[in-house]
């Protein structure tokens, strides 16, 4: 019942705390034949790994994945493929601070209610240095899902928004700033925002959208186990989301059925596409598109009021570096969530073939 | 593979078409010795009917559970619960107008892409009237949650919102109006809408708001299966949803770390609750509460362009009564499909202890 | 995880006690498209049923199978069968006398203990009856696996046993002798055989024998999964089974490698076939064949020392009609699970193309 | 649906070639707070490990296992627990010879056949070197099992059988001879001949037999996951084996009803048990016991006649070292096994408090 897997067929369970000996993961279900791209693999990881530029945190790890098994001559073999993710620098660095102190919006509080013991350092289990595991799993699945193109961008950053439809920005430009913003102009003002809350000490939350574009029509799983369900599932597993919506969304929600009804063309396209490429939770070939709400980072370099583990009041101040918006980060990961839903529904509907 | 089961230790399976002989399902895992409430059942699902009040479809549907096993002298036996809610009205109408023609924001398209085959007799599958077995179970999943409360009522419909906070609303002024508002004086005001967007022809959106109290701490299951994630998907597998958010939602997206974590209190509650009741994945003993998105109903009483199964270009128009907002009914869902989460999780937590 | 579920993606789960209202499935994972014979279905439930010759128990019930989803115009949709066999004749007899008294080798007393509640009228959900539904699903399982011979027969009762290799048997001679034996010689010692058990209120027990023929290469999924290792977990859920063996079985283990290793021909093909069909948990295309142990059925016409609820020792003697021998009854049900391994496996095999 | 997962609650999913960098497994759902004895985890290990006397196989692998996380200062953290077991001493050895060749009775056909692409060297993922990864789960799960005891021993080898009944047999004696068999006099006479066939260059199977004494009453999950069911699964899972039986097994089915039933006492406990442990799939308190047949080693340093992939026909010998008798190193896979099996269900039976 532990909920560390994800997929039906292409199932991935991941293990390791952001400051033991390593992370890593299993896929199983991955298919046999599938000639991997090493590098692109790495190329993922380097996408969100901390310190790669001025307004993500300058913690450095040197994220690197070594694979044990279900990979032979450079082709998978169908068998699981065992990987691990090392945490060099885990230092005997001293965390007595918040051994016992339960950060505000952390997961300590939680953590030590329900299992009782737990390795407080850096977060231990609930540090979204886990979602390293999901990146690696993620460029797999990426080169599996030949000619379904997946790509996220970050579209909000507090309340500087892009305006733009995503069919008028260009995507191609999302790497060339550090935000990761397909807008190049929003994403100077994101960036300079973002500096400036670094400065304050402070953090920012923000929104990442995400396009898949040539689905195939039929995937999905209804009653329960839609298409959108399940991107939903997978993109509030992301630690710090707070909201999905896909096609219209939550705007949709006040429209009348004129106004959001997507006429079918001839072709079997349609006009609009406010069902966002899903209805009734199988994909209809139109592009799909969703938004991911992340919260502000919770360590703050602000002094703040919380209690330790004997309910007394204390103060504490977030130490050293720190992330002030982790949304740029969180880009990679989300694609990797997509592509992880996406492979598995596409291998689950060779079923119906 | 196919989706048709919902939960890991308290887990339903539903079948059924809206025109079959019967809808129905199974709940395996219902732990043994509850003694159950038939009439709260019924009276559930009369919450779920067509045809309660002026401003929903006036279809009449006589629906009613009948159990089959796993009960035995009033109490649950452990052994799984299979039920049975007859199509009483399924009469031998003319649905030769849709067979072959695919209604826009409809599943007809996708469906026969999928499957091949599909029963298109007003929706089918694909219907909501699925739902009414999920409130069969979530009514039984209540009487197990004794002491947490779960409570949904309509927050908007088109642009008319709820504006007061939940902790200001009178939650027991829900069933007194229609579409089901806790505010009275928003309520009439969606009231009067609905029913001139009944007039049009037309149909409109909304959104439900749900809050949980009393839910104990620990609850969730981490990385994946995190208590919001499974309440997501729980939301977004309802007909016609297009977005949840909990907490602080996507609004949260747009604060500062030092706006939005929540302190500490010494006795272990939290000044704010921007968090919404679930830290980390995991619940922290706060109100739990989140926002279900719903889109407009897609049937219509207006003409739309559309193809049929050849791909030729139809007019369509929606026959008979018809939903202009389906939010109102939607509120027993949305508390039924957050009871089962919340039983199957409460169900693991017993794992920990 | 209440374990009334069974395969992976074509999935069956039932419910019901015997002397409830019905009986019943849910099948989920049914391919699209395959049309039913639903005679045959029939057919397969009047093999399974009581009352069929002098040798098993003249109870009747008029099994019948009534479907109310997953199936239109005559074929499947793709979405789950919903279906009842009604407890017709369940009158309210006196259940009293084992209301509190733990009869011996059934499971009344470990229900007792496990669930605290449970309906003891007939052995309520552990009784044989609920195999009924396996038939059920066994036999639309069959209509999918065309080309795949799946056959079962009573090699053995009590110590009286078919000496002939299966090849040498003729099949087609099982469905003439009311003890379901390939070999009529044989069958008709063990007619008379049970007889007599019969006749001294006592009953015996016996081997089912199954072979599998055409089963393409490929079906398995090692390593946990082996096909061999849920061929045996769904005999070993069958009642009264006590073990399973296949190919070579337990003799196997007495030989040398030199003795028992299949050589291949240059056609793929083995030589011999001690493998039994199956080879690292994969079908390598030859007969598949296993055996599986029945221990005798409990309920005897003699007085049994016991005790109630209470830890009184009572004495207690079966009433009315007895099933003297439940093997030649078993046959259709090892097929319906050999089936429901095999289409599920074969179903999972499409993910490898 | 690949199957290198087993269990439900607490899950292994092992991962690995034999002649891959390494092995190893994540245990998913192992209760936090369990303060692990490592040193017996690698006890284990040894006893499974090849190389450990004159009459299993030379060949030497230096086993240890590596932990990655979900073990903080020396107790389990309730987060997933993954592991390595590097293959050390893969040596760049030549596999040329079996790269295209089908070796009899192996799966190297198979694998070929279902996955189109497989590791070769040395078995790859259908190496019984797999199963070390399961006894580093079964080691942990039976620190969680404290009191419930788990004893198997090599019953018999070749047509060398104990005929003592396992009460009289003295388990603390297994370990005292290379065969692990519990009855010393007849121990000398399996090593003998296990002697004899080394020096033929061939190999014999053998029997496992398993007893479990205090199983707490209740464990079981009927209809479909009967607690023999799983056992079996689990058995059958292993390398080479053939067949399972429990309690009276293929022997019971021979018997009558007034011989086979199981009397009760006025403590629950039962007079006989024929039942194995076992009633209804469930435990009822009694010792569970029963047997698993392997089939001897396939690979022979004899000559034999085969196919390469090409369907030509090739004279195959092993070289090197052999496993002339692979059953007493089965003796500490078949404990993991069970204690895995019974570490989930005894987790399951905690949702019913």
């Amino acid at each position: 019942m532990a909920g560390n897997s994800f997929g039906n067929i292409f199932k991935l369970t991941t293990f390791g705390e952001s400051h033991g000996p390593a992370l890593g993961g299993v896929i199983d279900g991955c298919p046999p034949g599938i000639k991997l791209d090493l590098d692109f693999i790495e190329s993922e990881m380097q996408r969100r790994k901390p310190g790669q530029s001025s307004i993500v945190t300058q913690r450095k790890e040197e994220d690197s994945v070594q694979f044990y098994s279900g990979i032979f001559e450079g082709k998978t073999t169908g068998t699981p493929i065992g990987f691990l993710i090392h945490n060099k620098d885990q230092k005997s660095k001293d965390y007595s601070h918040i051994k016992d102190t339960y950060r505000p919006s952390h997961a300590d509080f939680v953590y030590d209610k329900k299992y009782g013991h737990r390795d407080y350092r850096g977060g231990g289990r609930s540090s979204a240095r886990e979602t390293a595991s999901r990146v690696v799993a993620g460029a797999i699945a990426k080169q599996i899902l030949e000619g379904i193109e997946i790509t996220a961008h970050v579209s909000s950053v507090g309340e500087i928004k892009v305006d733009t439809h995503y069919s008028k920005l260009d995507f191609s430009t999302i790497e060339n700033n550090p935000v990761r913003c397909a807008d190049p102009k929003t994403a100077v003002e994101m960036e300079s925002f973002i500096k400036q809350i670094r400065k304050e000490g402070d953090t920012v939350g923000g929104e990442v959208s995400c396009v898949i574009e040539n689905c195939p029509i039929g995937l999905g799983e209804p009653v329960f186990d839609k298409l959108h369900a399940e991107l939903g599932k997978a993109m509030l597993s992301i630690n710090a989301v707070k909201g999905f919506e896909y096609g219209s969304g939550f705007d949709g929600s006040k429209l009348k059925g004129s106004q959001h009804n997507d006429s079918f063309n001839s072709d079997g396209k349609t006009e609009t596409n406010n069902s966002g490429g899903i209805q009734g939770g199988i994909s209809n070939g139109m592009d799909i598109y969703f938004n991911v709400a992340f919260k502000p980072v919770a360590t703050i370099m602000k002094s703040q009021k919380t209690i330790d583990s004997n309910n007394n009041e204390v103060e504490m101040k977030g130490k050293g570096r720190h992330d002030p918006c982790v949304v740029p980060r969180a880009v990679p990961i989300v694609e990797a969530m997509a592509a992880l839903v996406l492979v598995d529904y596409l291998l689950i509907n060779k079923l119906y073939k």
